[in-house]
């Protein structure tokens, strides 16, 4: 009985996330799915992005934390239209529902936008299960957090087609090593499409802008 | 009829930590619950307890991780009695449950230990909800994660009695702040006691054993 409920609701989930990707295909709209642990580094990445996209891209932030508006606040300034969701009103969910997404998009000038993109609550396990529409996932992986982290928590690098390295100006003060991160990455997922950077300093940072450039481009021109 | 299920599931797992806690108080053996983000340093610094403890302390880990033995394998060379609990056939769950951790004890000489440690898996959301029937629940937070992250991630904070904040070793090289963090820990739970050390270094360890010595004696003194 308890797994007839689970799957029901599983359902639901999977028919909304059916429609959020009708409509972005409707408007040939190119979205992703951001995750990662707390503290890995999404929201500065996506101040980054967003900063240094501006001109060229009229980009939609969907901002999911389980409380506080302060990340939608600090997207908005880089001059993206950034909408909060906070689970908390959702039992304090743990993840992006497909649910959650669609309101919010219901908030977004859908219209406008060049480039939708989801910032998953900080976790690194539960986002991985659930689909919110998205074309990609994306896992965002600092190098603070161990080399092991791919093995440990594989179904979030399986599940994901690319991964971000962040931190990388911090490698000399860590025994995080790049060429095992790399090892491991690999070993779970050898198709994902790997880019180090630090969205602090800004190294490594435009072979991502390039890569993101590319996909909104394919799917404008269908 | 979703409620009353997921009712059901909570009352269980409650009773099975309702049976751990019974135990831990005829074994006068004082048990933690030690949760974090993924890569916030909970193995380094078990590892640096266990090592600096041996020679006075009997401990008994429980690892808790989605997949993988390495961490009890790391553990168990620094002298402590490891088992280790893979979630991975529970369906992959991204926290420790109390009928894992009964299992594990199992695998353990209990008679023998002064200091039960369970190794919570890597998340900053989900264990906070789950009792394990420990006697104390810590929140380990590397400074590398960002200041604002007790804010962000509230429930972990308000249910820990104690907070571990690590990696100040790499204070030097980050935006986070010191001042900040002590603010927003306090902000979300005033009672809350408070350690900052590097595990890694050994700077400022020695209050965070000192405390511990501390409660394993008051709990073998009933």
């Amino acid at each position: 009985m308890e797994i007839k409920l689970v799957k029901k609701v599983l359902e639901y989930h999977d028919a909304i996330a059916g429609e959020i990707r009708e409509e972005l295909t409707r408007r040939k709209l190119y979205a992703i799915n951001i995750m990662s642990s707390p503290g890995a580094g999404k929201t500065t990445l996506l101040e980054r992005t967003v900063r240094e996209l501006v001109g060229e891209l009229t980009i939609g932030v969907v901002e999911g934390d389980i409380t506080t508006t302060n990340d939608a606040d600090r997207i908005a300034k880089q001059g993206a239209y950034a909408v909060q969701v906070n689970t908390e009103p959702f039992g304090g969910d743990c993840h992006l529902g497909a649910n959650m997404v669609q309101s919010a998009m219901a908030e977004l000038p859908m219209d406008k936008l060049d480039l939708l993109i989801m910032e998953n609550v900080g976790n690194l396990v539960c986002p991985a299960e659930f689909d919110i529409g998205e074309d990609d996932k994306v896992v965002v992986f600092s190098l603070t957090e161990g080399d092991d982290k791919p093995l440990k928590y594989p179904l979030m690098f399986r599940e994901s087609s690319v991964c971000l390295v962040n931190k990388i100006d911090l490698a000399p003060y860590l025994d995080s090593d790049l060429a095992t991160v790399r090892r491991n990455v690999g070993s779970v997922n050898p198709e994902i499409t790997t880019f180090e950077f630090s969205a602090k300093t800004g190294e490594g940072f435009a072979a991502w802008l390039d890569w993101l450039r590319g996909k909104v481009k394919a799917k404008q021109q269908g």
